[in-house]
Formats: structure tokens, C-alpha cells, sequence
């Protein structure tokens, strides 16, 4: 049962007005792995729930506490948690997205300034930090339910909403708000939902929409080296002391090879081998080469074969070098031994696996390889957070129904595909509710989440919508 | 031949004043690395110059010219030439110091602000950037020179000065300059120079004054590693691309070993053993680990052998790790492959080492290592600037003249060193004049030059004025 073409017709009338408030949303800087921005997170999510308000949504913001970050004690973020319908002879669905994105400075190579939405008329972008991580799609439900009020036509289906801001620093509170809300049976906001739609990922590709039933989880770490008291002068220092940098370089250069894999022993062999089913699968996907090196900007791949590039995006863990704290970053010379260095890594995870099973491996690997170095430094390793991996059932009428809101749509057939990236919530709602959980992305591959110059496709943004309102009808409509 | 008692009763009395006096040097940002404080360079030059002015010291400022910095086009700080008597009958010493300063931030782990000098009544320590590199130094011959002006008594030889903005960058046109006032002849300012005294670098320890003959050179490199168009999320492109931070941690890791052995081949071999005779001289040093693991501030000295950690800091290599510009460096938790990595490294040099020596083997040795990568990602070896090592003739009337002044004022003999640090010019009024240079340190060896909570202590700030001015009578008596 496709929408109402009155819904559809009020999707593209109102596209601008969708923009600019999208511009909106995008000029809060909401960073949640950064203590001094912490206070836009929760202008965002007043914001936020300002407008749920105004377009009918019943909403309560939960206080999710305090946490220790950057040596201060912080407001966690309020989860927002709302309500639309309770008609027992409609579908009740779940919607997930999350108000906060990732850090961003003019300096780290962007044409535009991060906080300002640029819309770039000859390619269609809309170009601005949380465009399409994940903004742009939370947005794209405000647009449904004003096109619904608007036209004054009843939703297909009950709705409830969970919108977090603290997604990109590691979700924290959020599974216990969740619980609550699914634990207190009649009285639980959650109580009766059917099943779960995550707005946030991306498609495969630039072409085809995705459906997305498998997620990675993370282990975000920090190796700390210290040693000496303070910042030391190489000139008066090189070769007398034990420098921190050059433990923390060596340990790091044994994490990962040039290849991808994984040089700790026992995280990499933790995953069982593909069968010819499942690689079929994978042969199957709209995908090449020239996607992902068009989508990295760079003639990059780690391998020349598509599937082996996909299964090691999709159904292998991976590791990546992120950075260093405290050392010297800037530009120029300066001739400096740092004092206390902390090296940043992440492994992506993929079932079995889980932070807990693999944190064992990593410490016992980095200790036994720091012990040999008989290196007069103190090493500390940090595991600053993390998640389970996560995979879903396709065949579910939850699946059918994006399936045919797509085709609706784009006229397309989604691509069936796992995601390389971590939305740790999707695992508890899946494990709490019990119910079929969904990814149904916005965004295209070459988006640039979490990276410089972010964007969301004009057409993504206008047609996603109406796909995220063709799915609820698709919904109520599936037996 | 020591200094008149009024004088060091001048000092004495006049010390709060001198104190103040450095404390409006440091409160101006003379970072000569950062772009963005060039200007502040430049204003330090002429708050200098007028000091200089002020006590009869005629000078003239030297344009340089402009350089390429951090993609822009900026204008060297002038050099400051100055010279007060011409009295044939006297001889002329040449002093050179230096008023740019290293980078600092308070973030970078200091007690307090960095450009404002203060003045610890418990320590006696004059806390604050540039407090001994260098403008404690520079600021002890305005002591000097004020004592004689306002005592009205004549200075007891004929004085140059070459105070440059550079230093802490690679002393850009700084040589082509000496070599003007030098080749100039009768024009020159320079000409008639009989001995040059350079006011930088520090004692070996706490205790002991010292005297340094030898300086070892430097050569500054980044690393740089490019491969995808733009920053990447860690979920969506781990394991799919070659990422940047895994080559160059790789490349990084395979420079120094955490014995402080440089493992690029033919740098460490290229310096000859030392003799029995070197080594008494080393053994002589008023010197143990506990004086270099307390101005470390930590446990961590190479080796337990006092001999082997004076040895590795004087008369041997060195290579340090700075840190890496374009990865993640801030606190938090950013989940980014970055696209574009500069890993910096220097390596002190020792003669018969220069840059021009070791480039070669520095290139060599990392293409070939990358080359066994077979990454996809470019590597690019910049070297950033550098300076050749410099050993001078101990015996001389000049060092002769220091010795006194020390052991009148602090009653004792002073160590004899090779310094670790770089101060290229040294070489050049070596080569230049052809005459005697001598280093004659102000700091001590824990004042952290170059890193957080720089210090001088008062002490050698006031006992160190009277060591210089002492220090030119004696090379006025010298025969």
C-alpha cells in the first residue's frame, strides 16, 4: 500500500523549507566526545524536541545522568523519548536516530565552514557536519509528520520515537533508558512496539538503496605511555632517556598490517570462514571497485577483488590507527620529547565477537610486546568504549515492507547489505524488545560521515523522506 | 682582572628590577614556528632594539627578507646588529642570543600561563616561555649594560651584537647576514671581532657552572603519507583501504630502538669510538643518572652507566619522535582514518655528521622500507631544516676568561661539555671570523627549555649577570 500521492506531492512543495531547517539543526555544533560543546548537545536536543512538540508528538526527555569525560564531571545529554498514536488496531513502530555528531574544524581540510549548511545548487550537496550522520535523517521524520499534520491525514501507523545524543561517544545511559521503557509493560513508552526502524548508515554505493541487517560492533582504546616528568628538549634529552613516543610508535606499528589484518593473535581467527551461499551474496551486490576508491577519494582498495574488499568491510573486524594525545600535532618543527603520549585504536567487530571476548586478546598481546621492550616507561592500556556486533533476519515484514517502499520510491530493488560501521543501540533494542529490527539509510557511500566536508544529497534528503513515510504505510498495510 | 665591586653591588640591588624587565620580554609571544605569532616576533625584535637604544647600544635591524611557512608568504623577523665601542686598544667581543621562543599552551600540561613570568618566592624560580631560551640570557647583557651606564664607568672592551628571531626555526637568513657584516671588511660590523660569546644553552646539571665547546647539528624531517581524498569513518573504510596512520606508524616504528641504537643504516657507524683520553674526561663530569633522571623528571635514563648516558647526549647521534600532524591529536574518542599524516622526527648530529651526509642515507632507507609496503599510498620525505655539529679549541684565552669569571663569582671550576642541543649559527661565526667562540651558559640543566613550566632560577638569572660582565674584563685583561 503505497502513500497517499497528497504526501508525496507535500514532500516536494515543501523541499525548501525542509532545507532550511536542516540549516537549523546543523548550525548547533552538538559534539559529544567534546566536554566544551557538551552544552550544544543539549540546546540540540531542546531543539529537537521543540519541534516533536509542534508537529503533535507527546515527548519526555529522560535524564540519563552525569559521566566522568576529560577530567570533568558532565550532564549527559537527554534522551528524547516520544509518542504518536496508540490505536490497537494499528502497527506500532519504533524510530531511532541520534542529535549529536562527531567533531569538526575548518582546519581539518573542509572548503566550507562545518557548521554552516552549504547547499551547492550544481551537485545538489547539502554540505555540513551531521547532514547525513545523523541529522539529515532524523529530519526527514519531522518532515513526515508535518506533511501528515499539515494535510491533516491520520499516520498509517502508531509511532514512537528514541532520540539519543550521545551516539558518537559511545551511547552512554541510553540501553538503561531503554530498558526502562520496555520493562514497565503497560506503563513503558516502548510497551507494544512491532518492530524497530533505525535511521542512521548508508548505502553500498551512490546508486542503489540500501537495507542494512548487520552492523559492527567497536573496541575504542588508548595506549598511554609515560616517563618523564614533563615535555622534554630532544637537543638536551635525545638519547639519554627512555622516550614515550618511541614505545607507544613501535607498539602501535604491531596492531595492524598494511593489508588489514589484524596483528593480534586470536581477534582475526575469532570469525568463521564464508560459505558459497554467503559469498554469492556478496558477488550479487551493486558494488565495484571504482565505488569505494570514487566513495575514499583515492585509488586505495586493499584489494583489486570486490568481494574481498566487501566481506572485509562487512564480515571481517578491522583495525584502525586513529591518532595520538599529547604528542606534537601542529604544524612547524618543534623539537620536542612529549612526556605522556596516548595512542588511539579502534577494532570494528563482527559476531562472534564482543568488546569483552576481545579486551583480553588486546591486553595480553600489548603487555607481553611492551614487556619486551625492557623500556624504563610506565604503559597503561584504556578502553574507552565500545559495542557488540549485531545481524538480523531479511526475510521479516518489517524488511518487506522497506523493500517495497523503496521500489515505490526509486523504482529500485535495495541492496541487502551488512554495515562496517557501529550503532550499538540496535543490539539492545533488538535483545530488549525482542521484535525484527531495521536499517533503512538516508545517505549515500560517499557522504563523508565522521569525515571532512560531510554531505547528504539534495535527492536523498526529499526522496528518503518519502520513503521513511511509504515504509510506515507499507507497514501498517503488511499482515 | 675582576669586575669593579660597584658593579656587582649594581646587580645585586637592581634585581627586582631586572626580574621585571624579563617578565615584559616573555609576555610577548615570540613563537617563531607558528604563522600566526610571527607578528609577535617581530614586535619582540623592536622591543628589544629600544632596549638596546636606550643604553647606548647603536644598532641597525636587519631585513632578511621573506620565507614560505605553513603555505604563506611571511616576513623573516629582522636580525639586530648592534655595537657599542671602538676602542683599538680594547678588544671586541661578538655576542649573540636569540628573542623567538618554542610554542606553548597551556593544554600542553603547564602550571601556569606560559607568557606570563612568574616568580616562585619558595622555588626562586622565574617561571614562564623564553625564561632561559633565551631571553633570561639576552636580558643579563642589558643588565650589563645598564650597570655600566647608570655607574658611568666605561665598558671594559668593545662589544657586537647579533640577537636574531629564528632560532627555534633554523635560524632562516640569519648566515647570509653574518656573512655580510663580515665581508664587508672596514664596513662590517663585525670586522675586528676577536672572540665570540654565544648566551644560549645550559649547565650540565644543578650545581656546576659550565662551559661548552661543542654543539651537536640537527636535521628535521616529516614524513608525509597521502592516500584517500579526504578523512574517512573508521566503520564504513576499515579494512577496505591502505589508511595513511598504518604505513607511517610502520615507517615511524623502524627509525630509533628503545635502547636509543638509530636504526637507519650508516648514521650511528658514522661517528668514530671514543679513546681512553675522551673517556677520563667524561668520568671527570660532575655528573651522575640522578642529576639527568631529576631534570627528567622521571626514572628513565638510557642506562645506569654515567659515562654511557653523558656519551649518548655529547658526542653521539640522537633521534626523536615529535608526533604526527593530521592524525587525531585532541581528547576524546574520534572514530576517523586519517587521509593525509606528517609523522616529524629530528636527529641530532655529531661531527663528522652533517645534514647534507645523512640526508641521503634518511632517504634511502625509508623508500626502501615503504617499498616493501606495496601500499597504495604515496609517501613524500620532507626535510624541514637542519644544522651542522661544531667542536671548538677549550685552551683558548676566550674559554680561558670564562673560567675565571665563573670560579670569581661562583667559586667554582667549571664542567667542560658538549652540548646535545643545536645552535647552528655557532658554527657559522666559527667558520665566518675564525676566531674563538665559546658558549657560556646562563640555565640549568632541569629548566625545561623547550617544554612546559620553563624555568630560570633566579640565582643564575643575577649570579649569571655578574658572570658575564666579569667574563668581559677578563677577556679585556686577557693577553
Amino acid at each position: 500500500m503505497p502513500a497517499p500521492t497528497s504526501f508525496n506531492n507535500y514532500i516536494d512543495t515543501h523541499a525548501d523549507a525542509f532545507i532550511k531547517r536542516l540549516g537549523d539543526a546543523v548550525a548547533i555544533q552538538s559534539i559529544s566526545s567534546d566536554a566544551l560543546r557538551r552544552q550544544d548537545v543539549i540546546v540540540m536536543g531542546n531543539w529537537l524536541n521543540g519541534q516533536l512538540n509542534e508537529l503533535g508528538v507527546e515527548t519526555k526527555l529522560v535524564d540519563l545522568g552525569t559521566h566522568e569525560m576529560q577530567g570533568q564531571t558532565l550532564q549527559l545529554p537527554p534522551a528524547i523519548i516520544g509518542r504518536l498514536g496508540s490505536d490497537p488496531a494499528k502497527k506500532t513502530v519504533l524510530i531511532y536516530g541520534h542529535y549529536d555528531v562527531q567533531p569538526a574544524l575548518k582546519t581539518d581540510g573542509w572548503k566550507t565552514d562545518p557548521f554552516t549548511l552549504v547547499v551547492d545548487e550544481d551537485s545538489g550537496r547539502l554540505i555540513g557536519r551531521g547532514s547525513t550522520d545523523d541529522k539529515g535523517p532524523i529530519l526527514g521524520w519531522l518532515n513526515v509528520l508535518e506533511a501528515h499534520k499539515n494535510l491533516g491525514i491520520a499516520m498509517p501507523v502508531n509511532v514512537r520515537f528514541c532520540f539519543e545524543g550521545m551516539e558518537e561517544n559511545g551511547s552512554e545511559g541510553l540501553d538503561e533508558c531503554i530498558q526502562e521503557e520496555v520493562k514497565k509493560g503497560k506503563d513503558g513508552w516502548f510497551d507494544g512496539v512491532d518492530c524497530v526502524c533505525i535511521s542512521d548508515n548508508y548505502w553500498l554505493n551512490t546508486r542503489t538503496p540500501a537495507l542494512t541487517y548487520g552492523l559492527r560492533g567497536i573496541a575504542y582504546f588508548s595506549i598511554n605511555i609515560t616517563g618523564p616528568g614533563q615535555d622534554l628538549h630532544s637537543g638536551l634529552f635525545g638519547r639519554t632517556v627512555h622516550e614515550p613516543m618511541t614505545d607507544l610508535i613501535k607498539l602501535m606499528s604491531k596492531l595492524v598490517d598494511h593489508n588489514g589484518d589484524i596483528l593480534i593473535p586470536g581477534i582475526d581467527d575469532m570469525v568463521p570462514p564464508h560459505d558459497e551461499e554467503e559469498l554469492k551474496l556478496y558477488q550479487k551486490m551493486d558494488y565495484t571497485i571504482d565505488d569505494i576508491e570514487e566513495a575514499a577519494g583515492g585509488k586505495v582498495a586493499l584489494s583489486s577483488e570486490k568481494t574481498t574488499v566487501l566481506m572485509g568491510r562487512m564480515r571481517q573486524p578491522s583495525l584502525s590507527l586513529h591518532g595520538i594525545e599529547g604528542a606534537f600535532s601542529a604544524v612547524g618543527a618543534k623539537t620536542v620529547i612529549p612526556a605522556k603520549v596516548g595512542g588511539k585504536f579502534s577494532i570494528r567487530l563482527v559476531p562472534p565477537q564482543t568488546p569483552e571476548k576481545i579486551i583480553p586478546f588486546v591486553n595480553a598481546y600489548l603487555e607481553a610486546e611492551f614487556a619486551k621492550f625492557n623500556s624504563k616507561n610506565k604503559m597503561e592500556i584504556e578502553y574507552l568504549h565500545g559495542g557488540k556486533p549485531w545481524v538480523a533476519d531479511v526475510k521479516h515484514w518489517n524488511f518487506e515492507a522497506a523493500k517495497k517502499a523503496i521500489e515505490a520510491v526509486y523504482k529500485k530493488t535495495p541492496d541487502y547489505t551488512r554495515e562496517g560501521g557501529s550503532i550499538p543501540v540496535t543490539l539492545t533494542f533488538a535483545e530488549s524488545l525482542g521484535v525484527n529490527v531495521l536499517l533503512l539509510p538516508m545517505g549515500r557511500a560517499d557522504d563523508g560521515a565522521h569525515s571532512t566536508n560531510e554531505k547528504l544529497d539534495r535527492s536523498n534528503f526529499i526522496e528518503g523522506t518519502k520513503v521513511l513515510g511509504t515504509y510506515l504505510y507499507e507497514v501498517g498495510a503488511a499482515a
